[in-house]
């Protein structure tokens, strides 16, 4: 099988889409760009505006935003309002640290947990690209979890890496709606694997990207919000739920790190500290165009992202019933997951997907789909692919299932003769 | 002599205003808040209209900013046109990544540049704290280069971590206005440390934050305008030009890597590729405000920056003046340098001057300098302190000036009883 480096899939998945202009892409995780028609310039500057005047305390000069600013960040208090309005996580703002976007939140928290050569961390396998690529920019090395129940795996990893003489440091985790896959980690099962990491004194980063896309009843808390153990980083975003553009991210640490506040403040000082050494600080006009939007909204997001929700649950229900009626015939042979919530769906297929069938879905069929191999450590992927539903129309997303659903059929068909 | 860590002092440096806000600092490296006055939320907002509406390719979709972008950025063609009309900098827009502030970039470099264990960074005792702090987070070796003729020391240094079996692979340097010195390096050793850094194979991370602001006659050419070698990566910064709060910056790469096309596009994919998992693009909202400016200056700040320009050159005689009236009745006992342009200006003390001296300054005279050892990596600072004069009125310098002088002449006086 063809496999690209790794590291070279985050650009493949920036550029492919460049590259086949005609073609239906399934494969960027982007956002929809509904919610980007009440974010003009014009807005912008009155969410800029609106932080200025309101602020806690007391209106702001705007010099004092077009500074540099305090390394942790300028609106760690609103944020924490609305991680604690919306997702139930007790996030207190002195212990919240504002990042360029969650990427850079993620980066930090691995080079300043996994400092030693011998820690490790572990990761589900497929999982996200900007996961690995972090542990690899920051040399932290990484342990694939085995497929399965995950506390199991998580169990088992920890004992053998034990045994090599390693410390397991980190879990990277996407509980709601994971990317790639799009599946749910219950309720249940994100109790044990507190249970478990409090255990082994494994701290669990908590990327909760898409956790306000659920589509379906009642969401399950985040695991930081029922971490009594002193173990699960929050890590946030507003890339998904304001825009990608304004670059603001944060993590949120728990008031001890498995019991002791003394470990807990060191691990503070360390984040801020490299953080100073990376970027300085969060630009502050970002972070005042954000703080204005929560302001504007009462630090709850819920009715600002309600229009996209909706997209994106009409959306996953047009992908799923047009995938129901293209590979009908392929009942047992083809198989498919159906995501509560988020930006993905994945799909099992009968054959091997790889880049070479990247680039013929793009230019004989007119639609580009991800290889689920992109996502993985290993070749245990390379029969799925990673649909992407969130920045589509539902005509795209019919006429591209059916045409992938072409595809497929062809590949089958080649097969049988083969 | 009380030191803080090295890694302590950007903190220092940001907090020590706020815990005594009665003292005046002659301690911030702070852009004047005199070219803020043109950066409105409303002037920002337009900025980014005019960015949109005019671009090369035609007007862009709001969207496209709001979105994820391309990772290297969405203005190098722009910020290439300043560096070329500014700084006479052969800037090539495919070979300039826009980072998240020039710190972003310096700490890419570094890690790239030096993935290896043995691979070494020189630089200038003092020096810029960033830059200590950027190796220190990139587990990046660092060579101070000993005082006097820095080529010589460049030299000497080249040979000995050559005999140490490990390598010399970057040199730090602020050619124009040095932070923390002010000091300049003349054209002829701008000449010559090209000269040796193309034998050594050394790459020189030339940081131009405030090469602009030239006080008094010409300008010298930045390093990679006379870099002839491909051994010079310019590094720069809109911090300073337009505000820190838009947290742009950028990393130019010579054409060739000492007269290698194939290592010069190796490390620029290295840079992008890196610049993905730690910061994925640098906010476009941010790089379109630049953007605006940018076109509406017809690609130069001069005239944009020149009332900053002129403030701080008042400054700058108002703080000479200020230090001769003070000090002259210690002629040979206490020293400075007659910055040409810049932030910076240093003194030196015919007594050590540590943290608790600043203390002592801020609650007893009420005015906070920086000691000369915070930027170094031995005790040869220890009796020199750096004055900035960027971000304070006249007034507020002689009134500062003359506190620092009563304090110098107590600690004089002080020394002689002892």
């Amino acid at each position: 099988m063809v496999s690209l480096a790794q590291s070279d899939v985050m650009n493949f998945l920036n550029e492919i889409a460049s590259e086949y202009p005609e073609a239906i892409s399934l494969a960027a995780g982007r956002p929809t760009e509904r919610l980007f028609d009440r974010l003009s310039p014009q807005r912008l500057a009155e969410a800029l505006g609106e932080y200025q005047s309101s602020s806690a305390k007391g209106p702001l000069r705007i010099d004092d935003l077009l500074q540099y600013g305090r390394t942790a960040g300028v609106i760690p208090d609103l944020i924490a309002a609305q991680l604690r309005t919306d997702q139930m996580v007790a996030a207190r703002p002195n212990e919240l640290l504002v990042t360029s976007g969650c990427q850079e939140a993620l980066m930090l928290c691995l080079a300043s947990i996994c400092g030693e050569p011998n820690d490790i961390l572990l990761l589900p396998n497929p999982t996200y690209v900007g996961a690995v690529g972090a542990a690899q920019a920051c040399q932290v090395r990484t342990w694939p979890l085995e497929p399965g129940d995950l506390p199991e795996a998580i169990e088992k990893a920890a004992v053998q890496i034990g045994k090599a003489g390693r410390v397991p440091k980190a879990l990277y985790l996407i509980p709601d709606f994971d990317n790639p896959t799009g599946n749910v980690i219950s309720e249940a099962k994100r109790r044990e694997i507190i249970e478990l990491c409090k255990r082994h004194r494994i701290l669990v980063l908590e990327d909760s990207a898409y956790s306000l896309f659920n589509f379906d009843g009642q969401s399950i808390l985040p695991m930081a919000a029922m971490d009594d153990a002193g173990c699960v980083i929050h890590l946030s975003t507003y890339s998904k739920t304001i825009c990608p553009g304004v670059r603001v991210g944060a993590a949120t640490l728990p008031e001890t790190l498995f019991g002791s506040r003394d470990d807990q403040l060191s691990l503070w000082k360390a984040l801020v500290q490299r953080k100073s050494y990376i970027t300085v600080n969060t630009s502050s006009i970002c972070q005042a165009i954000v703080g204005g939007l929560l302001l504007d909204q009462k630090c709850s997001l819920l009715n600002w992202i309600d229009p996209a929700l909706r997209v994106y649950r009409t959306n996953r229900d047009v992908m799923l019933k047009t995938i129901e009626r293209t590979f009908a015939p392929y009942a047992g042979v083809v198989g498919w997951n159906r995501p509560a919530g988020g930006f993905f769906l994945a799909l099992d297929l009968p054959f091997d997907f790889d880049v070479d069938a990247v680039v013929e879905c793009a230019t004989e069929y007119g639609v580009i789909v991800m290889p689920m191999a992109f996502f993985a450590f290993d070749d245990s992927q390379s029969r799925s692919v990673r649909l992407s539903f969130s920045a589509v129309t539902p005509d795209q997303i019919s006429t591209a299932v059916e045409a992938f659903g072409r595809y497929v059929a062809t590949r089958i068909s080649r097969r049988a003769v083969a």
